[in-house]
């Protein structure tokens, strides 16, 4: 991808955070090129990957099990894919540096993505979060490797407070605002705090958090509507439309093997009309 | 794989096309390893991969678009991620000659898979078949690189004879199993006719090829009760279920762009169950 174009849909995608006069700016989560394209042709804005459906795809459970080049070879054929922004999941950066994330962070903006979600949560989906500090160094890098690339690179700092359940309940939303306002100051754009449905739980983070504020939303969320009258900047969905068409796979493969028979299927799209969908996208993009 | 697992696995898969007493050898096509576990999870004895459906995964149409080193990457990590046999499709062999198909199928094996369809429709959905002979000598050319690897790969000759409404409908159920035929005796275990969903084309089909039968199957086909009845010996589903997948997906799309809200993900599979499954699959293959 062209550095004209990169930049243009950076500034695009990163307008997009502070002017909400459409509402939120909701991405949907994508993991491999087919989805994306999808999404695009729904008329989404924009597309986050996520890390745990990659890791899916390649057989892995979430947490960095996947490596830096497989997940960025994923991220290159997606944000290849469409003519809309794309911000790359890239878990913690896959370093235990911030030399060694800015370095991550080079070949993310190489792949054409024109954003990063960076976590603070560390060793698996269970493990501890990194310290306040040890982060904002983290992001700092990151923010400088994007100015040298002249990239706008939208840095989503993420921090997994309420995700991994870190600390009193009472706490959490202190906890999460004070690391989200220390990611922000050292040059995050947005910050996502994933984890939390209690919509009064996130109008306080809203309230506490001088960012514009990124939640994961899924069944039992508060619909976009409600997200929005509290202030929230954007809404992602994580591994969650992955997760669901699992769920209908698993029907479809009961069904076949059990019943012989083919009625979960009945709801797809046809072969044709997929392979029209790929073909208009190849012409319409590079990749 | 060390070639004894791989050995074993091609022996158990060619038995099933012809010791039908459970039944047709019912397949799940597969497109990435998470679909690939979860079908092995699910009870299915073998996956098939779908070219098709692999191709999409990259953002590209069906046929032979995306290229061999591509295709078989993703067959190598599906290959390595389950315990049970996985038969690679190979669309018509990525190569003009006998012997650059040949490289294919070396390839093919190194990927750990253990069954090969060859097709013989070229250029795109809609192009022509290649004459009889030159598929034959095609198949004959990978039979003779499986008995030089000494695996007992089973292939799986296809006739796009009625995928592709080759020539009058009335001549169709000869015009096929005269192909299947010469696939057959040139080395073909199975021949591979999709396209055909009337039962008693279908046992025309049955009677005129000596060889087991493979149909694809799909909403709007006999139940694999039906076609067991009229003694087909192999039912896949092609790209059915990720097209399934992808019916569901803008459903969910269309759901969260227009409504802001999450009901089509209700039957999502929950995140720490995904990651079980996949963990535990790490654990049970080399992959």
């Amino acid at each position: 991808m062209d550095t004209t174009t990169q930049r243009d849909r950076a500034e695009t995608f990163r307008r997009r955070h502070t002017d909400l006069a459409d509402g939120p700016l909701v991405l949907a989560n994508a993991w491999d090129c087919a989805s994306t394209i999808l999404y695009e042709d729904t008329g989404f804005e924009a597309v986050g990957t996520s890390s745990a459906a990659i890791a899916a795809t390649h057989g892995v459970p979430d947490g960095e099990m996947l490596s830096r080049d497989e997940m960025l070879a994923v991220v290159r054929r997606i944000a290849h894919s469409v003519a809309i922004p794309v911000s790359a999941d890239i878990e913690a950066g896959y370093g235990d540096s911030p030399d060694a994330v800015a370095e991550t962070i080079r070949e993310t903006i190489a792949t054409g993505a024109v954003g990063v979600n960076l976590e603070d949560g560390v060793d698996g989906p269970a493990g501890p979060l990194v310290a306040t500090d040890d982060h904002v160094a983290v992001i700092r890098a990151a923010r400088a490797v994007a100015e040298d690339a002249d990239v706008p690179l939208v840095i989503n700092g993420r921090t997994d407070v309420f995700w991994r359940s870190v600390g009193a309940a009472s706490d959490r939303v202190e906890r999460a605002a004070d690391r989200a306002n220390a990611y922000a100051d050292a040059g995050s754009d947005c910050v996502f705090v994933p984890g939390v449905t209690d919509l009064s739980l996130i109008e306080a983070l809203v309230d506490a958090i001088d960012a514009p504020l990124n939640v994961l939303a899924g069944p039992g969320s508060p619909p976009v509507a409600e997200l929005a009258a509290v202030g929230v900047a954007r809404v992602s969905v994580g591994s969650g439309p992955m997760r669901a068409t699992l769920g209908l796979l698993r029907d479809v493969a009961d069904e076949l093997r059990t019943e012989g028979t083919y009625h979960r299927m009945d709801n797809a799209i046809p072969y044709g009309e997929v392979n029209e969908l790929l073909a208009a996208s190849v012409g319409r993009t590079d990749g």
